[in-house]
């Protein structure tokens, strides 16, 4: 690292811990600001409010929903974003420097069971040193990560040489609309990074993922002579075991060393099952839905097909579903795949501030979800790694929590990478 | 058959064909009124009338639910029977008879998906030989033929020897809290009829049924990492497994022969699932709902026993069950098994009253499904034998039906069993 780095990493760090309390508030003002599906519009007047103080140019729209439901990558439940802006916030370099996105989504999923609560799920509460509510630490905390680091290097008057573009979106958790939206509207840049909830870890690759839904028939009787009847639930055990036999040889061909811990790198998960009416009839329909996991290397399509041909090989393994095949339909959320190569450019910068301000090298592994980087990747062309500093353990459950002091290091090594990446100009 | 006893036949025979369009025009009325649940008042205004046209004592009251719910046979998902009536009407015999109660329930299921009946559910349509409606077969063809046996009795001026009670009862389809309070009021006789759907033929045993409700437990995690979570779905599978092996061992135990013929004498049926609730999640809670057959042959209480000493046998096929065991409940509808000796009298003066009027012998075989016949004869102490003219296929079913003929019919064999049980006067 030469001196003049060395010095800036310093004034970023006295910057941020200078600001400190104004990020705090920062978070918690977010926090607070319910930004569950279709309620966005205040956030994302804070987030606004943001970017102008730090003297970005924004751009605000309402994605058009008919338009993006002609892409192929769209998958939400909704067409209609009408009060649900997207955000966008532009550095503009003086040139000749290297460009980046910046992403993090506006979105949270609901609290879910207020009892299993212990503060209100929207408090933003601070307690020893962890900032409480839906939201804190997927993935609010990363985006404050990510504005902090643009007001350091503002503040600080770092003159970028390329461009930095901040994006602020909508129903990541409902599959990707907003940054699909951004991605239409023609922001692309050399490289992306989404604070996602990885505990600091580096991913450059991450799991997309499917919804499907199966439909398993049977015939109805009375529970009395369940014999003249054909079983649903039973038929649908066997196709419950059929999966599991199509995971086992999916996850059998994923050789990555990235994968190496993972005991199931590209699951198919059966969350929900439902069937039958009545404790003495026969079921005659039981509907499991679930998710299937997708590889970085393949692309949804093929594993889409995979499932499709796997589902028609019931019939070999009994003739029930020769004469009643099991349906598939795949419907809700769904997430692109993203991999970046690992000797991509980006992630030797992104670790080597991740080293300078930690001290020791970071965990790089591939991710278990999936995130908006797999379309910002695919869809987009624009490589992006994520990198954030919330708990992964605490996304989507109750007392969701933020480690603060991970905020700000994951602040002051991005802002590091920015201006690493986009070049200083003198 | 002495010459008496044919004219006697003859002359009931007679009567009945002589009084079939008031026969046809009780049951379609019967039909017409709509006695789910909760609405059984008016149906037992027409029974009453009719009661009271023939000639019978009647007495009407609304059981008393709290007092009923003290009884260990109390099944029934309310407790208040307030405007839902029980209707008996006594002939009381000359003396020196042997007694005989026939026994009909009033109450029908819900029609259910109305898209699925061709005609109007409670319309009473006759088309080509078939009264079409809710309740038709199941049971109140049966109800008529009780009514028009003794009409006929009355009418001829048949002195009866024994006494006959006519109950029309609520509650059957919900574990019979109707017969129940009839027995606790004291009605008993030497024999019983219900003349529910056999198909025209005689069960003297029929299994009895309860329900219940297993909750399986599974530990959530988010689908991407499903192997830290345990999936609540794939332990119901062994769950159900596991009952698919008490239901085979409990089956071959049974070497009735009137049991010969039927594939599962005592199944038990899983006919509801429940369980998980987001795709990609893993389910930490499954439901089972299911009905287990009760053999004539066992109590009520050994067959709780057996279930419940099995599913704590889970622990020895997956460790998982020992610290997480599957919790059980007995829950709805219940209904007691019921066996009469083949020897008994009242199967011999049937079955040679079939023949007469039939001209072949009768079929005997045993119940897959419990009536009020079980609490009759296990908490009533009549032997009760189960006998009807409705179509077994048909009973709970959309175009619900019953053939008119076979009401006449078995009318005139259950006129021709009254006689023949009670005595006549000389």
């Amino acid at each position: 690292m030469t001196d003049e780095k060395h010095m800036l990493r310093e004034q970023i760090h006295h910057w941020l811990q200078h600001n400190r309390d104004h990020g705090i508030e920062l978070l918690q003002k977010l926090v607070q600001a319910n930004s569950t599906q279709g309620n966005e519009q205040y956030a994302q007047t804070i987030v606004i409010e943001k970017l102008r103080k730090i003297g970005l140019k924004v751009e605000v729209w309402e994605p058009d929903g008919k338009f993006l439901a002609t892409h192929p990558y769209f998958a939400s439940p909704r067409k209609d974003f009408k009060g649900s802006p997207n955000v966008v916030g532009i550095l503009k370099g003086t040139g000749e420097g290297r460009s980046i996105i910046l992403n993090g989504h506006i979105d949270v999923v609901p609290e879910g069971d207020i009892a299993q609560w212990d503060h209100q799920p929207y408090s933003g509460k601070v307690i020893a040193g962890k900032l409480y509510g839906r939201g804190a630490t997927d993935m609010k905390g990363g985006n404050v990560s990510l504005l902090l680091a643009l007001s350091a290097i503002r503040a600080l008057g770092i003159p970028l040489k390329g461009d930095v573009i901040f994006q602020s979106v909508i129903e990541e958790e409902s599959g990707g609309a907003g940054t699909l939206a951004a991605i239409l509207k023609g922001y692309k840049a050399d490289a992306a990074i989404i604070p996602e909830p990885t505990n600091m870890k580096i991913f450059p690759k991450q799991q997309g993922s499917m919804w499907f839904r199966l439909t398993v028939k049977g015939r109805s009787a009375h529970g009395g002579t369940r014999y003249e009847g054909v079983c649903a639930i039973e038929k649908a055990m066997l196709v419950v075991e059929h999966i599991r036999e199509l995971e086992k040889r999916r996850n059998e061909r994923i050789h990555d060393p990235l994968y190496e811990k993972i005991p199931i790198p590209i699951p198919i998960n059966i969350g929900k099952v439902v069937g039958g009416d009545w404790p003495s009839s026969v079921a005659d329909l039981v509907k499991l839905e679930g998710r299937m996991g997708i590889s970085p290397d393949e692309t949804m399509n093929h594993a889409k097909m995979e499932l499709e041909t796997w589902i028609k090989e019931l019939k070999n393994i009994d003739q029930w579903f020769n004469d009643f095949p099991v349906s598939i339909e795949w419907f809700g959320a769904r997430w692109v795949p993203g991999a970046v190569d690992l000797s991509h450019e980006m992630i030797k910068t992104l670790s080597a501030s991740y080293s300078e301000v930690i001290g020791k090298e970071p965990v790089i592994e591939a991710s278990p979800w999936g995130t908006d980087g797999g379309l910002l990747t695919q869809a987009g062309s624009t490589p992006t790694i994520v990198f954030g500093p919330g708990v992964t353990e605490k996304a989507h459950f109750p007392n969701e929590y933020i480690e603060l002091d991970k905020v700000f290091e994951a602040a002051e090594i991005i802002a590091l990478t920015v201006v690493d990446w986009c070049g200083v100009e003198r």
